[in-house]
């Protein structure tokens, strides 16, 4: 059965019944053309938009329409996690070719709401047209977070230390792998490189002990790559930063998988993109305070990976080699 | 110039610049991953999207990018008016081709711009993809109203008479002259028409008006077409409906240009689509009292069209020569 059999408000109809769920904020949910919703009043809304179209972000015959629907969402709740925030509500507006099997749009729909579901927020509304070519997914977010918690990208300080979540690379090595199946590597890291790029796990629980734990200074996810996202704090921070390549964590796969590359670990840690790893800064005491507050709690590794300088002492790689050169955004590039 | 040229991050920069403006509930507006916004305490949240997809919703050579800025934030701004809410936060995510100008986009930001300043919102975020082929434009409406105020599309009763502002089936016209470009009107109409269906004013003032004035009981935009969206109305109110062909309202310059058709004007209200206006119900007593508190005020005229009927009773249009048929939802469809 295809799209364009069903029409769109059969579709709509099928698609709402697939994600309605109560949730306390939702006066009027999914099925009007407009979602009326509850916001505390000791909180910020947070509002976040990011899209995934067929041929530039997914190929069809790589990634399932399930998964797909849940990394829309993710790297949007990503955004969300990074200001220390908790995702409430989701709009989902497809555009859609004709000939599109409804049981692709379906899974998609499914994935999406395991997704909500996992981070306790609800699909509440959406759009959907006709695309005369491809797939076009555009995800809106919603958000809350404690007005005293918030995490920008712009509170940097000279002296800072620079952690990240997790391990970096993993995502950029898993695509490399997809796109050149002639590489063979052990069955155990192809499977969890792939699951790093295909089913990211944004970083809420950890973003939101950050923000709570009061010890950082501004925090930012890592979803153009490493290099592109810390000049983004930088430049939002009006600060330096020295970075040391040696400290990049990397998962055992990475390594392992980096060796067939011809780069080496650190440089798919520096560049790759959709780690959705959290990057933020904060006072060389709270370093400890934080390692314990998160790890102790997720098990997710907190890494220290350079520091931050003034504005005027510029961006700086430090090498494996000890080698200092100029650090630039290297990140993906739409354009 | 070209959107490739000037990379995605050139791109967003000088689009923040064109729209950034002071707004008092922004906290941190265009140019993050995340938007920071401020919603009242006594206020619900409201949330629309919407898309305008290249050669489905518009055609580059039809419409000028700034008329397309305007029509595609006007279109939710009329979904948050048929709530009775005021608009107050925009998001846009865009897909583009590599080789279109960047003077293109700059000018859909500018009448994005322009219609957002015009209704008191702020364009706060959005999105920057590149597509393969042909324009998306999704944008994302957040709005606010009083929790004691909003109106539903549930809330119509049997014995509510049905009311429309405006006139319907001008922008429909309007398109028509778009795709027959044979047909010759007089220069006044076509202009009238041709503005109807390019630069959209959603009845914004209306839409509070009449929510404030409590006598309201359910209220929908008509953007599907008249027929399409009083069957939403009467779906989600679980009531029948009469309407009666001969009261629908029809500007001057769509009774001269529906004869040039060969189908007779209170067709095109009844089924084309793009109106923007709002269809809403209210007691009998109620309709003095709302024509006196919006026309005075609005100029916008407001005509009682039909009659809300138990469900029991179906939904009927009562043609010009007295007949009666079933009524059916007979506007536009994506698929």
């Amino acid at each position: 059965m295809k799209v364009g059999d069903v029409g769109e408000f059969g579709l709509i109809g099928r698609l709402a019944a697939l994600v309605k769920t109560p949730h306390k904020g939702v006066v009027v949910g999914i099925g009007d053309d407009v979602a009326v919703l509850q916001v505390a009043e000791d909180q910020w809304l947070l509002a976040t938009v990011d899209s995934q179209v067929e041929g530039v972000h997914f190929l069809r015959q790589v990634i399932t329409p399930y998964q797909l629907g849940r990394k829309a969402l993710a790297i949007n709740v990503s955004d969300i996690a990074a200001m220390g925030g908790t995702p409430t509500f989701v709009l989902a507006s497809l555009a859609l070719p004709q000939d599109l099997e409804v049981a692709w749009v379906e899974a998609l729909y499914e994935g999406l709401h395991a997704e909500a579901t996992r981070v306790g927020a609800a699909v509440v509304g959406g759009n959907m047209a006709r695309s005369p070519d491809g797939i076009f997914i555009d995800i809106t977010v919603l958000g809350t977070v404690a007005k005293d918690e918030v995490l920008l990208r712009s509170g940097a300080r000279p002296g800072d230390q620079v952690l990240v979540t997790g391990t970096l690379g993993d995502s950029a090595l898993g695509l490399h792998l997809i796109l050149h199946p002639e590489i063979t590597v052990p069955d155990a890291a192809r499977a969890y490189l792939l699951s790093r790029h295909l089913t990211p796990s944004p970083r809420l629980t950890e973003g939101r002990l950050i923000a709570r734990s009061r010890q950082a200074t501004a925090m930012i996810d890592i979803s153009d790559g490493l290099s592109s996202d810390v000049m983004h704090l930088c430049n939002a921070s009006e600060v330096g930063i020295r970075l040391w390549a040696e400290r990049f964590p990397l998962s055992a796969a990475a390594r392992q998988v980096a060796a067939y590359t011809g780069r080496p670990a650190w440089e798919w840690a520096l560049t790759g993109g959709e780690d959705y790893e959290l990057c933020f800064t904060a006072g060389a005491e709270g370093v400890p305070i934080l390692q314990r507050q998160v790890t102790d709690i997720t098990r997710t590794p907190i890494t220290v990976i350079g520091e931050i300088l003034p504005a005027s002492a510029g961006h700086w790689l430090v090498l494996p080699d000890g080698k200092e050169v100029p650090l630039t955004a290297q990140g993906w590039r739409h354009f």
